[in-house]
């Protein structure tokens, strides 16, 4: 194997089990890519708490979910480290150095939070924590020393918002941190949900999740909102903003087929209870060898959980030396580094 | 001796050297109850960076000085423990977990911080570190599980918005962490600068330290501004609004000579020069055993650094405890606690 030399921050905040359009959004690329790069995945529950700190057991339940997510889609433990955020407290230490390098009125000007903000309605009662999740972020990937970041275009502002970190850190206190870069081409098209709506979210309740048994999902497909201008199956039918061709284009792997299902049903000669059948099938078939694996790792729970703990353990020595970089550059000792430092130099 | 039951936890914010300010605000109660309470000085690094992120050699030099300072007035590091806050990043981590239970509103309404960020012209400009400051204070006295927290009248906010925090701590995820209760009495009253000015500060060029040498102090003194409607020493003098009489009320050991000569200034029997030449020989006596340990310590720089090395290590042990039972109170395993965690009860 080719020495890995560049390193990928990614991660998931852990609210809920993953679902398709996790899987065609990150999940998918982060499998393809593990084997190029040092991939840390960072398990973020404290970022995921900064919006539901008063359902913490939402949280708390996830972190598995998510990590067998994970391992059910394909990423390899030995290839990839998973870190559980709130077991690297030196995460912490680096946010609240850079939180002295942004000021409220960026915070408030991130497009991205400005966008969640509204959606939740928080205004000035916005808790703290989330409106300074980016600079949280902006630790995470700094952190780990992450050369590139894989993002869909929607997140790019968080990129944005570390590289000014990052430019601000290195030109008060010398150069230390590494400059991180968007990836932004690996990634799929947004997966609309099962409602039609632009976005597949589990609190929208419109969402296909990656382990959700064979008749739940074919229960889920049957209801997926299709063309509203269709009366009758022999009516020409669109298959434009229509959620169900959407993930027969994103799951189908014999896309022929699928071309000549659109042209049927743009000619109505195909019914959405047919098309609805296939799709159900096609979706059973991607699912199965995801969930085979999940059911593989469910059943060895101490390696599931040795996984965390050992990744999570050499997560924190690398963070750990970032954050003792980062004090010496800016001239404060570390408890650590006080150690290596004769009394002469410092008193 | 007792043994020390309640705990409290103080500390200053390394900016410069300790003033006499600073003393009758603060250190001589320090000093006066170390015997009494489990005490922790938390030397703020972090949070002095708030403020002062492009300056950070401001805050490491002084660092050692304000370490020197506690110990020149009579802290007995035997007694009490002396804690680096950046060599704790267990304390950053409770911050991030308290930043959700605050919201925007309520940290721009706090009375301290509003004061301060007129006075530095911050507005929407405020380093988003500094805004979030009382948040970061919450989690240093909750973190060494402070019973007390000494602190002046202008400090009260900083008190009551921890007793905020932890009252929605503790309601939200079950009874955890221990309720401070502020400790005013202590206090003496504020002392003015040497300028008149109502707060002896090093960045108002007002203060005279506690390692100022007798010639410095010697020289601030008869530059003291006094009593500016008196033209001769004949005239009649005004006591009130005079800090010179404000010192020696403060460090003359002898008030009843302080009454007489205050008597004597209010009509025209002596000037102001004998009444400064006066207070120099008092402040340099008081100054001169506090001088002197400083000079002993300054010739132990190995013990200096091995106080706030093994202090620092024994603070960071208190504060994982505290940081793993909120976290584990939260719901979310630290990376320790999983150690002790039987996978079969959390997948």
């Amino acid at each position: 194997m080719e020495p890995k030399g560049k390193v990928i921050l990614t991660g998931d905040r852990p609210t809920g089990p993953l679902h398709l359009g996790h899987y065609t959004g990150a999940l998918a690329s982060r499998v393809r890519l593990q084997s190029q790069y040092h991939t840390y995945v960072l398990i973020a529950d404290l970022q995921a708490l900064t919006d539901n700190s008063d359902r913490p057991e939402i949280v708390s339940q996830a972190v598995w979910e998510v990590l067998l997510d994970n391992l059910a889609v394909g990423l390899d433990p030995e290839q990839v480290t998973f870190v559980l955020q709130s077991g690297v407290p030196e995460l912490a230490e680096l946010t609240q150095l850079y939180l002295n390098l942004v000021t409220l009125a960026r915070l408030q000007r991130n497009p991205t939070v400005k966008d969640e903000m509204r959606e939740k309605g928080y205004g000035a009662n916005v808790p703290a924590g989330f409106l300074c999740y980016p600079v949280s972020q902006a630790a995470d990937i700094t952190g780990f020393e992450a050369d590139l970041v894989p993002v869909g275009e929607d997140q790019l502002p968080v990129v944005e918002q570390t590289r000014e970190i990052v430019r601000r850190f290195n030109s008060i206190y010398g150069d230390t941190l590494v400059m991180p870069e968007p990836m932004t081409p690996t990634f799929g098209a947004r997966l609309p949900g099962t409602d039609g709506s632009s976005k597949m979210g589990a609190s929208l309740g419109n969402a296909i999740n990656l382990s959700d048994p064979p008749e739940v999902v074919r229960g889920k497909v049957m209801k997926m909102y299709t063309d509203p201008t269709r009366k009758r199956a022999t009516d020409p039918g669109h298959v434009e903003g229509n959620p169900v061709f959407a993930y027969l284009d994103a799951f189908d792997p014999d896309q022929d087929r699928v071309s000549d299902l659109k042209a049927a049903y743009r000619a109505g000669r195909v019914g959405d209870v047919a098309v609805k059948e296939h799709l159900a099938e096609v979706l059973l078939d991607f699912l199965e060898p995801i969930q085979g694996r999940r059911t593989e790792w469910e059943q060895r729970r101490e390696q599931v959980r040795e996984v965390l703990l050992s990744g999570t353990a050499q997560g924190r020595q690398v963070v750990t030396t970032t954050l003792r970089k980062a004090l010496s550059a800016v001239g404060l000792p570390s408890a650590a580094d006080m150690q290596a430092v004769s009394i002469s130099e410092v008193v």
